[in-house]
């Protein structure tokens, strides 16, 4: 296979069904049926139940077997047992159902063939039908657009906050994650201010894989970047195809691959059992259009993504720090070497310029520490910020963000961003960072927040590295 | 010098006084001089308050300059402007006062020889009387034995958290820092759970330098194990010499140190203007006691020196993953290889019991997965977790802590810890944890929370690696 050869499944009826069929609904809200039942009732569409034992589960009709549909639904949830997962793709293959996903474990990941076996038979039965399968041993997957909760796990509330200013037009990320877990737990970010738009799973993969859920977003107008955790593919080229979709289409990707250490591509075998594509470069990668960046650790992920998908192309590659302790500053140039940043000194007229701004004590350089005095005098950050920012050399602001610095600085940090069209970083220094005050920076479009010196700078060097 | 010949500042009167003076006292609460009032309000000693321009201040009598104040106090604390400090120095050493703090900046970290030289003298005067000096440029200290907070820094509140369980005997950290805004940054992780005695900073260290904190702390008995962050001192040996004491007497230290690139430590001329530590090893760290961990990044300083506190001696090299998902688990390993760590598969007799408690198609190996049934059935967690930490090759147990996952499991994993002698380290899987759920497990003496994989992978192989 070619990359240009590869070709995506068509998603419309998993990700935008008119009809859905929960199979395996259970009134016990704890178990796998009665849960997914809960996230799915926001949805608008029509949902039918399936269950051979209850004619009516939380006000809906059951209906005793797949085939007793009223419709040949867009999408069935299979919330059963693996034993009575085969039949029942079986029974939506026959009846023109168009998608199926199935929570079930017990197939590639078991050692031995069996588990094997029976996942090549749910992906040759899909296959036959021209129906997309999704998983086995995955959680399901959300939309903001349409409502759409078909997943078992508690995935928070998607779009834009209810509590966002109005003003606010937040860049809107697609978390594609092939762990469930991981996507739930990556998920969370919504607290902290990022709007998320579609959190997509795929367990192992047997049908849709990472890549086809990629070459659908770069299409869909309500994504402006990707966040995607992966572990492999059945076939790992098809990725770097589905990445240069998204690059043509302006749409940048941070991507955490998984599998790093022999021992962590071991751990794959058993996990989902696809190709482990860390421990290799990825073939390919888009070397035009909007960035695409390996991230690692894990916990950068959704703040680079989000970064991103806000940050202007670069206009040079070195960056300014700006500190209200030297302490924190030193920290910051430690950690933009550790990411291979450059820190050029200011230009003279720069350097004028700080000279006028800056107390007597405070040193005319990069990094640049405005002391203790901006606290008593918070312009003083605003302007060595402006002088920064207007530095030739500089193409984008770094400022460690100290438990004493206020919040009233953020609008004008984001004028000045704005203004000079370069991006402003602001990385956390506290251990409990405030929500509320992470969530403002997220939701703004020039300024992007980072809970650590590391993470901002690779994510800075990432951008600019390109 | 040798390390042998290190001798120590005697620092009863600075961290134990019986009375203190405020220079530069002030009513408005923005100042300096108001802020460290309104932080010295709950110290119960004789607090005198030096202003000539006033003749009370919130209730207290302010004498017009130190030579009239009734008493040699044990410490003065100077909140005057740089072009007042020397003067004031000279007056307390004339009066028999026993220690100084000054805030103010524009000593050796300004350019030219004149910040360089007014420090010196400074520091003459001050040893010439016997005097202990603290800074030049630097916040302040804090303690919490006698409620002393002689900092103009916002420090949280000290000790044992008014919400803790009364059970609980929670580890107590010492944060000895160099840099004030790192102090106040760091020192907020009380609202984590971690609980801090002391918070200690020196700025320049013209007079007092980090080891001097160390050397004393090492015999203060509510210390339990101490956090340093450190860019220089005037002699670097001294440093070895006072971790040295601090092994002997049984306390571990979690240690970061600043200026790691070329860059960082010419910051530090620009700062604090010490002999910079980092870029080389720190000459003959102790090899026996209580361990000490060099820690990168800062933000892993607090949580690995609170894990120090609380793990036994390791009795073996290699730990043990247990996850609630595969996707967790791959990260942890993955983490666990880029520390260093050695991830052992099970012995036979544990793969039997493992065998016996996990779901059929769930990996009986390490890392162990317990997989999502675990949501369902919390105690397959826990037979998984005794089975692991009964293996001899297991030296501590990793636990990714995903969402889902109950704070009901704290107990038990406690009581599974305490009678393994081995720690159960909890990372922290969500952008946003649930600071409760985190303070419970850090309150723990045989759990320990950690916000990322990658540190407390790195704490456990600073652990084990010794």
């Amino acid at each position: 296979m070619t990359i240009e050869s590869c070709t995506w499944a068509p998603l419309g009826r998993l990700l935008e069904p008119a009809s859905v069929a929960l199979v395996g609904a259970s009134s016990n809200p704890q178990s796998l049926g009665g849960r997914t039942l809960a996230n799915l009732r926001r949805w608008p569409g029509r949902l039918h139940l399936v269950n051979p034992h209850q004619t009516r589960i939380d006000g809906l009709a059951c209906y005793a077997a797949i085939d007793r549909l009223p419709e040949p639904v867009d999408c069935a949830i299979l919330a059963v047992p693996s034993t009575a997962v085969e039949e029942a793709v079986r029974q939506c293959a026959a009846g023109g159902v168009g998608s199926v996903i199935v929570f079930a474990s017990g197939y590639a990941e078991v050692e031995g063939p069996d588990g094997r076996e029976a996942q090549e038979r749910l992906a040759a039965l899909a296959g036959a039908a021209g129906m997309v399968l999704v998983g086995p041993n995955c959680v399901g997957i959300a939309t903001h657009r349409n409502m759409l909760n078909a997943a078992f796990a508690g995935f928070p509330p998607l779009g834009i906050a209810a509590d966002a200013p109005a003003a606010a037009a937040p860049r809107r990320l697609a978390l594609v994650s092939q762990s469930g877990a991981l996507a739930l737990a990556l998920s969370q970010a919504v607290e902290r201010g990022v709007t998320l738009t579609h959190v997509l799973t795929c367990g192992n993969s047997a049908g849709i894989d990472v890549a086809d859920y990629l070459a659908w977003l770069a299409d869909q107008p309500d994504c402006d970047a990707v966040a995607l955790a992966v572990e492999g593919l059945r076939e790992p080229r098809r990725l770097p195809a589905a990445l240069d979709r998204l690059a043509a289409s302006g749409k940048p990707v941070a991507m955490c691959r998984l599998g790093h250490s022999a021992a962590g591509r071991e751990a794959i075998r058993f996990h989902t059992a696809t190709h482990p594509l860390a421990g290799s470069p990825v073939p390919g990668l888009p070397s035009a259009g909007a960035p695409v960046i390996d991230v690692l650790p894990i916990e950068s992920l959704i703040e680079t993504a989000s970064f991103l998908a806000k940050a202007p192309r670069p206009v040079g590659r070195g960056i300014a720090i700006l500190s209200g302790s030297g302490g924190t500053g030193i920290l910051a140039v430690d950690a933009a070497d550790r990411a291979g940043l450059s820190v050029p000194q200011p230009a003279s007229t720069t350097q004028d310029r700080l000279r006028r701004c800056l107390p007597d004590f405070a040193p005319v350089r990069n990094p640049c520490d405005v002391t203790a005095q901006s606290t008593r005098h918070p312009t003083l950050l605003l302007e060595a910020a402006d002088a920064l920012l207007d530095d030739a050399a500089c193409t984008a602001l770094l400022v460690p963000w100290g438990r004493s610095q206020s919040a009233d600085l953020f609008q004008p940090l984001s004028a000045l961003a704005c203004r000079h069209g370069k991006p402003v970083v602001l990385a956390w220094m506290s251990p409990v960072p405030r929500l509320e005050m992470v969530a403002t920076v997220e939701r703004d479009p020039f300024l992007a927040p980072f809970a650590s010196l590391d993470s901002a700078c690779r994510a800075l060097a990432g951008w600019i590295g390109r």
